[in-house]
């Protein structure tokens, strides 16, 4: 059994907050492994903590358990969950944040967490990272079976996605993440592109149109753009990407994430 | 023996400070799980240090070593000292930075520091987080008993921490911290509410004042307050604190770390 | 044989890149202890990653694995490589990121990766960091041979680094980095000042000149400068480095790294 527990919160790591969860993930399995995804996620930011969560989970070996808080409506119904995949153990609040882990899950089981023996008592309103999400990832990390913490749920929330739409001719998709080296990345995968082109398409035949600007054919490495001059690629992680070559693309082009962003091609 | 180390201090990430001190700390203590509490502390910070540690270092299995460098002083006639309580050990500077761990323990033994051959060398003057307080943690951390470091003494440092004061209908109190999402916290905790008012009060009875403002009654829940709107809450650490649903108070309150705050109640 | 792997990159902890590597090296190598040196290098900044690297490694344990990733070349053809040293391994790119370690090793032996079965598929361009360089890193750190992962090669690339010049009477240096307390720390070092001023010296007969300023004298800590009056000392790496006690130097004397630093002596 894995003991390795991720966590992406929005906690930050000047205040105490995140380290208290890791004090009391510790206290209850003092063997496990914890390891930062991220907790810098920008306040409240659900979509962002989903994505940043759906891009690192796979890489982690089999068994971890991933903790996640985003939690704007903490302190009203929304239920604490874990969600179970054939790889991984979610935990965290039903509020959407797993929702690309359910898409892309083969078997997927979700447990609303009651069992209220496991959380930690608060000398105020509970801070759920802390004394809810935290126990339970420890324990879970032990052996502890999910169902142990409660029923399984089947009505659990899911956001609302826009797919990309595509046409003859091109696919419509937008803006889902801007990476830290300015990198702007879009929901248009290689995997779409496939589809809508199964045949070898010369990459000098697409135009990527987003902004009022456009970009044409496609690069395969950044190097290949000419410098001050923006190029399209797919990235690692298989998704069109927009980028300038050792420069901030957004900073150039000012985008912003949920611009729509269109890939054309001339045949 | 746990050999769990936490840090707290102001160096940083992005130097090479405390990746020094964490390499210095594994090669005496190759067991050692070190844990970051923050090493976010603003420069010369000792209250946010010694605030943000009493916030987490209680949530940590028993016998963690807790080391804290927040030490504008270096290398002046300050000590270096271990104070060490019912349950944890605290390695850093006397002065001042551990105040509130004083307060909140039931027993406490502090010693001075002074076995230099526990010490790291240093190529120039000593870099005390380096050459003194990683090393010493990394030794208390294998076991090495505390009194082995150097002689007990009494005369350690406090800060001077003014307390709440009550009047029959009010508590005077001021902004110890604000927190990333721009919470407001004061000094005033539910145990002094409780000791002035030891009647059930109505929440709706409360007022709190600060800057100019007031708001008036007690939330449960963040989500009870409405959006745009102040409200106070007793924290999940006991303290009271003002808040905006979603929004940073902070900014929308401009107030500062240090200001008035009166709870005032109407029966 | 140690299972820490320290990184030291510019992919920042906000996005999945550093997390994926985590969990990339944790799936081989289960009981890796990884370390973050730091992943908040300025983006592309190859000097920066150098200069921070060389100033932690080495209080490492021997046998430490030290990843580094800081590659605006990603996809040219600059090679992987690893570097062993008497006490280390380095993973990262050919590209000048190790010249200050190639500068300190009594041996150096460095390997051009090309033992491809060692990396992860990607289902775009390569990610190198999740890719190459934290596969090699976990399987390097689990036992495998450096030899094992490529040739050894004699052309890696170094920097170029201009060193401190001595006259007679001075010794001509710049700013090599300047830290988050905004200390200016230059490239002259103990070492010289001793080889060009064997006999000692009156302190007080060196005089620090730098951007239209000077400075009189050497400190031997923060605390004897007067507030408000620039200072300067040998400094814990035993470098000369320009403070302010309790203040910001960088931002009192706006100085830039590159600018030129001369030491003089009076005698």
């Amino acid at each position: 059994m894995s003991a390795i527990i991720t966590l992406t919160t929005d906690y930050g790591v000047k205040d105490a907050f995140t380290a208290s969860m890791k004090g009391v993930i510790l206290k209850i399995n003092p063997q496990a492994q914890i390891v930062d995804i991220t907790n810098d996620i920008s306040p409240h930011d659900i979509w962002e903590a989903s994505y940043t969560l759906r891009s690192a989970y796979s890489h982690f070996p089999k068994g971890t358990v991933h903790l996640a808080v985003v939690d704007p409506g903490v302190g009203s119904t929304r239920r604490p969950i874990i969600a179970v995949t054939e790889s991984y153990y979610f935990v965290g609040p039903d509020n959407g944040l797993f929702t690309l882990i359910y898409q892309e899950a083969e078997r997927i089981r979700v447990h609303h967490i009651t069992s209220t023996h496991y959380y930690l008592s608060s000398p105020g309103p509970t801070f759920h990272g802390r004394d809810i999400f935290a126990p339970v990832a420890g324990w879970l990390a032990k052996g502890i079976p999910s169902g142990n913490f409660g029923e399984e749920i089947t009505d659990y929330v899911k956001m609302n996605i826009p797919s990309p739409k595509a046409t003859p001719n091109s696919i419509d998709g937008h803006i889902v993440h801007i990476d830290r080296f300015g990198n702007i990345i879009t929901n248009i995968t290689y995997k779409e592109i496939q589809l809508l082109f199964p045949d070898e398409v010369d990459p000098g035949a697409f135009t990527v149109g987003f902004s009022g600007k456009s970009i044409k054919g496609l690069k395969k490495y950044y190097a290949e753009a000419a410098p001050g001059e923006p190029g399209v690629i797919i990235n690692s992680s298989g998704a069109l990407e927009i980028f300038m070559y050792k420069q901030n693309a957004r900073t150039s082009l000012s985008v912003k994430r949920g611009e729509a962003v269109r890939l054309m091609v001339s045949r």
